[in-house]
This record gives C-alpha cells, structure tokens and sequence, in this order.
C-alpha cells in the first residue's frame, strides 16, 4: 500500500516497463512472456490503478521464487467451439492467461459477432479493466469477471469468509468521448484500503466493515474482527455470488473455501478463473452511428445539473482515461517504500537496472 | 402499492391468471398474446414480486387505452446472425417482447452455445429473473438487463434525474438445490419502496436517498425534493449506466433524456430495450457434472457459520423458489385494495369474472 502523504517518485511508463521485464527474465520468464507481464501491469499503473501495477511485482516475485507459477506454460483451450473457449491457464501468471483469453475471444467474435471465453487454472492478472478495454480497439463491447485471489467477505447472515472482492468489469466503445470501462469490486472497500487507513491511524467510514455481531467498525486496526460488506447489502451480495459462480465455478476454477489466499499461501496452485465477453457493436448498429450515440448519451450524463460545489459529472473509466494520458505524458509516480522494495528487488535478483 | 397490514385475500394461481386473461382479451388482445402476458404476470406474482405482477394491471390497461401499446405487434428480429439478434418489439406488451426475445436467444443457444439478443421498441416487461431463469429448462445460464420505464436517479455528483432503476437479473442452473437467480435494481430502494413508507407514516433509513445539496433524505413524504441512491456510490452508478448503455443505447432504445416516465405519460412510445443472453453450460463442462458442482457451492455459501441470531443464509433467488412452491400450493395473497381495483377493471370492461 502507498501512502498518500510522502512525495512520489517519477519514472516515465517506459522505464518501468523496461525494469520489470528485466526482473522477470531474471526469475526465468522467456523475454515475449516478461514483456506482456509487464505490459499488462505498467498499464494498470498507467490508468492510476496503483494497487494492481508495479506495486505488485516483489509479492509476485515472491510467489515466482516459491514455485508458485509456472515459467513455462502451455496455455490453450480444453474445450472450444466457434463462439466459446474454456482456456487452461497451466498455472501461469494470469496477465498471460488473460490476455491469451481476451485475444481468443477477439478473435472469436470478430469471426461470429459475440464469444465467451472461460480460464482456470490462472493467477492474479491484475486491474480488470486492463483486459476489459481491449476488445474496444476492434469495436466490441466486453466484459471481464474474476474470483479475487483471497477471501474477505461473508455470504449477509455469515460470518465466514468464504467470498473475495469479486470484481467485474466492462467496457464500451465510444466516439470523441473516452469510452466507457466499468471497473469495480462488490464491496464497499478492499481490503487494501483498511490497511492503508490502519497505517495512517484514521478510522474507516460506517458501512465498510462490520465485526462478527453485524456492529458498525470504524477501527481498521480491528479488521481481522470482522469482514468487509457487499455494495448494497444482498444485492452486492448475489451479484458478488454471480460471479465467483460464472468465473469459478463454471470454469472448474477456485470458488468459495478452495479459493487461496495469494498474499499468505506462496506456493498452493491458485486455479484462478476468469470469465470474459466480447461482442460486436455492428451486430445492432454500424460502428460509427453506435459511437456517435455513446457519445450523446455520455454527454448527456456529464453536462447534466450538478450538485452545489460538484466541478464534474464522471462516466465510468472517464478518470482513468484521463490519468493514462497525463501519466504517458509526465510519468508514473510511485511511493519511496515502493522504490525502494523493488531496488532491494534488483539487488536480490542481480539485475543491473536498480532504477537509480 | 400493496399494504403489509391489511389481511390478504388468496386466489390460487390459475385464477389470476385465467382473469388476466380474460381483461386483456376484452381490450382486444388476440388470445394467444394476452395468455403469454398473462402467464408471465402470474409467474411474477408466484416469485413473490407482488409489485411485478397481477398490481400492475389497471396500470397496464390504461396505458392500453390510452392507445400507448400495439395489439397488433409484428415482433421481428431486424438484424440477426447465427449468436445475435436485434429485436423490434413494434410497441407491443414488453412482456410479449421479452418473451420472444429470450426464446430466439434460447434457439440460438441450443444451436450455437451461446447468443444475445437485444430489443428496442417494447414496453415495461414486469420482473426480470421471470424471463432470465426461461434458458434454466435448458441447461443454460441467463442473463437480463433493461433500462427502467422512468427515471428516478441523477449520475453521482448530479441532481438532474437522468436514469432509471435499471436491473440486472442472472440465472444459472443447478441439481438438486434451487437454481440461482438474482434479480437486482442498481439502486438502494425503488421508487414504490418509498411512496409505501409515505402511506404508512414511517420514515425512511439513511442511506435510501438524499436532497439536492447531498444530505440524507429520511421522510419519503419529502421524496419529490431528492432522489434515489445507487448502491455503493460510484459503483452502483457505473452498474447502472453500464446497463442502461446495454440495454438501451445499442439497441436504439430510450435511455437518459428520452426515457419515458409511463406512471404519468400513458401514450407516447416507451420505446424499451431489454438485453438478454443465454449460455449453454456444457460448452464449458457436462450439465451433469456443473450442476453437481454448483449445489456443492450453493451448499457451502448456506451452510457457513451464521451470524447470531441469524436462522439461515439464502442464496439469490432461493426465497422466490420457495414464494412458488407455497404459492402454487396454498394461493397467491393479494391486497384488498388491489383486488378491489381490479373488480371495478372487470366492470369498466364487462367482464364477467368479476373475483368473487
């Protein structure tokens, strides 16, 4: 976790690329593979998802040095007809399994108009909407679902903790607009933002946590009392359900008590799943009068009567859209801690860029 | 709005349904349409949805004689492949519409694996998890998705009331336990949830809606001075725009602006879009075999440890299971009120079945 308050470090996007596939031909990665690794996390830290970017590699570094992941997977569909695929990931790390996915299902419909794509057997593959926003170079709309690598939650009437975060992202095509990308997880908050909030020694809002008894709690440095809670209570809830079911269970990957906690256990085989959608818009309408109506209809939400004091009305995706091009343009900036882990990093790993 | 006070008065299911038919059929619906509306108002009235169901009627005749529905629909597919269709519902019942929208996306399916249709051109279809739980006979999971036939709802940061409820509803099959079906609006409350607590005199939680400035709004007598919250902020507001952006704007449908309100405006065109999907589950896995594995989790999730003082943990769509099975077998309770709006409908139509 970065904390707010200490100044960043700037590194151009390119430059950290560069360091981490650095680091994973170091761990043994073949050079195409640590390139889309470090492709998929750098544009994470590029749309400001800083939890799910760069921050990631030494806890991945970790579970890579502890046999965790497979350096030499065979990623390929088990089963496959013309507009679904159900993909084993070979326990590689899931940004390889996901983006394999993603271009299967871009490759499907792009022949078919619409595909499924299901994985198991995959990792950890970092922000959603990295994958989600793929399809929208090829004008498809999609949708990314994945069971989160570790349980915080419990069914509402529970108090075990045998559901994740599980988040869901989608993405549309638009026209001049930024085109939308839905990224979010079912609770409230994550966990990641307890800690941080225990870390600073500030309390945590009413309706993030509640302890065993269903009480309110504001304490984050009595998180492992209790357990974060859905949006919106049961409907937080069953949507949360819906897709550990459509992204595990489906799949025959991790839902429920055989999910692995990935930040505790550095060796299990995590069998992450993920559920992936493609769908051309020329389907319904041509490419263009269809971006042209997203347009309006973004328009519409954004130049909508304001609250008092409220500057802008934000789509989905609209901010991240926005931090990709400011950051491309001035870079990346990244916590000192940070820096310095993944310095220690090269150190450990002998790699001659320290990011000096 | 049915009141929680007053006793019910209990119709089995058929005699709903056979008197829905027969005030549809006197309004001139050929016999073959006004039985499919019927069976699916029934079917809402069996999950336990009572405002989805047998209620809406006088409000669905009005509209009807207020020359705001088609009863002479050609509902036809107007751009189709092997895996999509666009639907024009031609201004008919929305339940006409998405009843014959799920049974092409359940056609294509079965040939296919997987299809999504979309309708534009409908009206107001009564409750998803009815139409998203038709492809469960099929060992197929569902997905429903539409924009709400009012809008209720500014984006966040806004006070201009530009979007509507929007629901998501999902189905997946499972063995022996009941299949799963969530069926969710992307808000805290409903609109109807609000004006019942105005008729009953009580006050409203925090956390349901807020005034224009952003302050919590308790008293649903003032409700007309705020508006209704999405669940879980930004991310509710996403879901619900993401949605609507589906159901709506790629099918050519009403969304944003042009939703309209059909409790005040009985006669212009709704012009409603619904999005619907279905899946085969044994392009991923045997039925059988996913079925088996879906009660294993379903049973999991219920049989967790429980809160204290909490007797059972429900699975989405588990409680409407039982509401069918009761009601099937003991009747459908129907508020006094309701009952007597629909004798004097009868009346007006002369029809004989007056539900003595």
């Amino acid at each position: 976790m970065t904390s707010q308050a200490s100044p960043k470090i700037v590194f151009p996007a390119p430059r950290l690329e560069r360091f981490i596939r650095s680091i994973l031909a170091a761990l043994g990665f073949p050079e195409q593979d640590a390139a889309i690794i470090a492709a998929r996390m750098t544009e994470a830290d590029l749309r400001g998802v800083d939890t799910h970017g760069i921050f990631r590699l030494p806890h991945y570094c970790q579970r890579i040095r502890a046999g965790g992941i497979n350096l030499r997977p065979r990623i390929r569909p088990v089963r496959e007809n013309a507009v679904t695929a159900l993909v084993d990931g070979d326990n590689a790390m899931g940004h390889l399994v996901v983006t394999y996915a993603m271009e299967l299902a871009i490759q499907k419909a792009a022949e078919t108009g619409l595909a499924w794509v299901g994985t198991f057997n995959g990792n950890h593959a970092g922000a959603g909407a990295v994958y989600s926003t793929m399809p929208l170079a090829h004008d498809m709309i999609s949708m990314y679902m994945t069971v989160a690598n570790g349980n915080h939650m419990p069914p509402v009437g529970g108090v075990e903790l045998i559901l994740g975060t599980n988040p869901i992202s989608v993405a549309i095509p638009a026209g001049e607009e930024p085109p939308i990308a839905l990224d979010i997880a079912t609770t409230v908050s994550s966990a990641g933002k307890v800690k941080l909030a225990a870390q600073k020694g500030e309390s945590i809002p009413v309706g993030w946590m509640v302890d065993r008894k269903g009480q309110p709690l504001t304490d984050p440095k009595r998180a492992h009392e209790g357990f974060l809670l859905p949006i919106g209570g049961y409907k937080g809830y069953g949507l949360n359900v819906i897709i550990g079911m459509l992204a595990g269970v489906l799949n025959g990957a991790a839902f429920g008590r055989n999910v692995v906690d990935f930040t505790t256990d550095l060796s299990s085989r995590n069998n992450s799943g993920h559920m992936l959608l493609a769908m051309r818009v020329d389907n319904f309408q041509p490419a263009d009068t269809f971006k042209k109506e997203m347009d309006r209809a973004i328009r519409e939400i954004r130049n909508s009567e304001r609250m008092e004091g409220v500057d802008r009305i934000w789509l989905p995706g609209e901010m991240e859209y926005y931090n990709i091009r400011e950051r491309q343009a001035k870079g990346i900036p990244v916590a000192p801690a940070v820096v310095q882990g993944l310095r220690k990093l090269a150190e450990e790993l002998k790699v001659a860029d320290r990011l000096e």
